[in-house]
């Protein structure tokens, strides 16, 4: 976090650890080492830089966001199953007011009703959903066209 | 649609023709056509040639449909206010088979509730809801990758 | 519409053709014909012209309000059955940004429930349900009255 | 209402004593006594005499509605709050059998949902929301209007 | 239309022009034409002429449906999609008056949710569903023995 | 009230006093007085004084029901229209710890839906609906056998 | 059967055979037996002979409805559990015509809210809960009353 | 049941036996013995012997559908009331596999709601709702196309 | 009200007459008057005056509201069984739009269901439930607290 | 049952005939004998009898847990469909009030929506699901247990 | 903790580390440290020490709850978005058994409509929103005063 | 974790350390330590080994069933107050793919409703609630069992 560049936030939440191992046929065969590479790649490119975490703790996410309020230009996450279950993520969100997109490897709307409700999606610039690890890159290219409008 | 190169088919629902005059607030200023020419351009730089018809009837958007099932490679479309109440342009969608990424330019999952569900959603690959007019060219560059990656 | 005075847009949506030899239980014996003469009168003694249509297709209606956009200062409509059924229709309205009365024959929060939400209600400015074929009056005269006060 | 004229009762439910006091950005700024004068005004020129009723308690305006079983023509009712919550009052307009018009000053279709249903409206003629206070003068042209056709 | 026999109107709504093509595994390989030529042929022995319409657009089937009323003995349609989401296709149906069978070809009552409530139901003497294409010809039958009672 | 016999209050609520006026194919051409007769009757041949009020207002049968408490044995209600929207009515029953019946001339069960619930039911020993004006007969014969058995 | 009086039917649905054995905090201390003794008293007292069955069959009280058909003058029936759940049970009350009465030995509507609706209650008469064993006694003078008015 | 053609199980639940006696005006005025007979003779035509049982036990119905499962080719049931709340006979039918028809008289489908919805519908291959007695007839061809195909 | 002190406005609705009489298991054995002592003595020490009313009539609380608006800094107030059922009295408040604390003794939210949703929340400034009648104390710091920041 | 070993009543529902024959993938292989035997042996070794009934019949099953109120220590039940629509199966087992443990062959919460819910869970003891066959044993056990805690 | 004092646990939840900070149109420009100044100051003065904590984790917050069943009196509690979500969070506060206050800063029930079910309320004695950041001051004089009912 | 023995996880969630010492009258006298031997003994006579872990922290619980992935057999979990809200506990169960039984010490059945739905059902192999401490000892031998079958 010393260099120079604007910076990225990258969050991965419960469970994305286990991406390309779990449930491929949903889910496809890349890691989340893949999926972070790609989102840094991306970000290089349009010379931003990128930290990212994935934890499985809803309290770890929020924390992280809050220390990123001075620090970052913009979040891009994924929030696995608390996208639908937690009020206290979207709140984060709201509370440190960086644009945020969020990503969902599968396309979430054909998946059990409960799935298709996020209480971060009102939080959240936009919403990608889907297009699975490569979302990821989608999701970069979409938060720096958004930083680049304002 | 006589030359060699693989074809997208770009569509746009009702009220769609009315990009950048319409609640600019909501919509933002750029217009029709400047959505259309960036889709067409990120078409271009992967390879692929694009179409685009934009109509406020239903019917013609889903006869537009059936007349693309040998003719192009996939579908990228903003139902506009069709994605909440038709049951009939979804199943346009599954009746060709062909690979639809279904764009918005709003979050509508932060208007009004009936904006949050889509019938179109569950027959589409991929959802992309509030990136603006560059949406669609996060559409292209996101159904571009589905195809490749078949 | 070359003719010097403000114009008034009237719309009546499907089904509405056959006013007078439909249900006349329901519907009353005034046929399309009375209520668009009697509309065309009041807003004539007001100092307004009136261009009418009536269709069955939801997309000529929505491209009939588009077209109004900058030659009409106001619309009346009858949605008939869309009312409850089409976003797009009430997009267009909200499109356009033109005061829009709406106007239904029939008190249809006394008919099933399906009828008792219109969709439109919500962007037009006033609401005239029950009245029969009078309320095409009373909606003319409530157009005027709003566009006097502006 | 000892002279000859047939009259009309015009009720006013809760609240409507503070009309052009309270919320003007809602409800505009004429006042009660401005809206009680248009119906007056408007009855007259139609033959009719009116006689006018504000109260903030149901039960007021329900045994105002009973007295009028044999005296009035029909009613125009504003029923404020109560039309959302009070099945009393639409059972006493379905005791006394007259013709009645619902009005609300704005147009309850567009504010919070809980004032999209009416327990009235299934008991009025016909119901005119949103035309500010101009809709008195319309509900009592409509109820003129109803009471010719019979 | 200018033999002297009794006609049958049938309607094929959205996608249907697709039949035999979409989605083999749950709607079967015969085509539209099939079904069409199975519910000429039952007509024809019953002593019926058939005027058959597919369209995607629901206005053209609310057009036709009205053009049916004096030349007409009823009506066998299959709405697609439209029979979840059109209230103005059944207000037509219910406009003029001829009884109509409704047939869909799948059994919609183990599919989606949303498939199982239809609009047109109400408005319809009989709905078959779940025959196939063998339901045209039972819709026929049905048709021709409900008009022998009357 | 001075007389020796413990003493039971009826309370009529709102349209009651319109009972045998108001909509005689659903209510019966029996009066308010005819019930209150009635009771009077049953109540007295069982060795009780009966009270009886009919009042539209809310208020004004929470206050008798209050100043029941010491005075009384029990209480014979028809709530009218309340039953279905007043919290308050019921907690007044609640208060007083007075064993009530509940009474309806019609069936309410098989009127609009929203007459299916009572706020009152859960507050009262028992309910008795759709025995006609015969039904306060019943209920006071309820209220003694119940008052035997403590 | 035998006998010239008109006859009344009982029937009481599963587990009341345990009536006075089971939970007898909800249902008090008096049997079955006591229950149709009761019964019988009170129609022997109007001229009516009344004839009883109890089962835990929904199939065996529906025989019983359809013998009653041309033999008894109306019902009476605690249908027990099968209130919440039986169509058919009410469609047998509705197929045979007879007046009917439906009594619950408990306030249904203060217990769980699955026991508030009862398919009957829109099939029956009239509807006594809540007034014990006494209920019985109560629903047969209502029958009788209602019978002597037709 | 011991000669040598493929046979067809017809099944009627609860009240059947009344058709014909049962709201002539909903049911008409054929009888269940016509019914059989109908489906019978056009079962014969086709080649299938036919067994008939009406009855008012959901447990009959259930062990006879059990029997069928090795000596039947198909079933045709009209379910009655059980359809709209009976999962055990629905499961019976999937427990048999037999192909099975759901047939009604009436179109519940313009009925009271809860006629809307059939536990049934899902197990069953086709619906026939609404052609009155004559449904029967159809359902027996719908089956034997259905078996035909196979 | 001639003193010189601002005064506060503390209503209280139907039933809490009964305070301390009522259910003193849920209420507590403190009775209305303890309670506006207490509300009274803590204004005083912040420098406040004090009127208080007790009412079982909607009404007569909202010609109150009505009368304070000039009068009065703000109010405190106990709806009782009218903040579940009331729009006109929260509208009330909204309409004087003097700022608003809304106090129930009991802790609403963990009694019934219908207990737990209060139109008057929406409109009052701060909800205190559950403290008892200390309550009344929090609740006039809480508008003291509320005036002095303005 | 004249043995001196306490005992314990097994009940199977609606379509268990069936186990093994009916829907393997979901049931497994496993007969209804087998299950009974499994069940007869778990017992034996903690020294009760057991006495096994199945029925499609609820009325049959409800009687048989009337019998068993005074010569059974406790109940095993896998009611099947029943579970989901019978509130009378449940009221029974309340009514003989002898510990009762609810056994589903399959993982009920991870099908159909309506199998979710269970009136017997309520009722029960406790609840043992997706063990398949395996439950029946299990569920022996428990009740031991809970017998043994006594 | 080494004090001879009773001592509260002032308990915030995930964000309210932000407050002052975020959203201050929403919750004002107070800092967590001015809130857990007041709440201490306000301990104070009524002989109680408190111990405060903030955590975005929910287990921290469920530990800690545990760890003061025998060292606290009692708790004030913001339970921030988990009020909404976290049933674990309201079975904490039931399992330890102490008084507890439910404290929210902003007048929960007049934001969107999940706000205002919280699952902490039912655990809580009482609750307070929409005080503001003396809500906690309020909050500790309550709980102060529940202590020393007790 | 070094022996040779195949393993089973044990997994507590939210609150069940306080197991014994939380309303006893619920959740009865076994502590935590208590289930965990008793688990243990069941497994090690199985011929598996037994980890324990309790946490009141949603990510401990998920991490610790990632690392299970490839060095237990399956698992045993009491999720606690996680059933009912979080998608992301169950979708580690699903990541993992292990064979997983749910287990409640208390019949959540016949709770409060939101205990009724857990998200947890859907991802388990089998779900055991009300045997008390005793079901941690089914649920391994349900466990075993799967196990064995596989």
């Amino acid at each position: 976090m010393t260099d120079a560049l604007p910076r990225i936030l990258l969050l991965n939440g419960p469970n994305l650890n286990a991406l390309g191992l779990r449930e491929p046929e949903l889910y496809g065969r890349h890691t989340l080492d893949d999926a972070e590479q790609l989102a840094q790649g991306r970000a290089a490119s349009a010379g931003f830089g990128l930290d990212a975490l994935q934890s499985n703790h809803e309290g770890a996410l929020i924390d992280r966001i809050h220390q990123a309020r001075t620090t970052h230009a913009g979040i891009v996450i994924n929030p696995g199953g608390l996208a639908h279950t937690s009020v206290a993520l979207a709140d984060a969100i709201r509370s440190v007011a960086l644009p945020t997109i969020e990503v969902h490897v599968t396309n979430v709307y054909r998946r059990e009703e409960f799935r298709h409700h996020s209480y971060l999606s009102a939080a959240a610039e936009a919403v990608i959903a889907g297009a699975g690890v490569a979302g990821y890159g989608l999701a970069v290219d979409c938060l720096v066209e958004l930083l680049a409008e304002k």
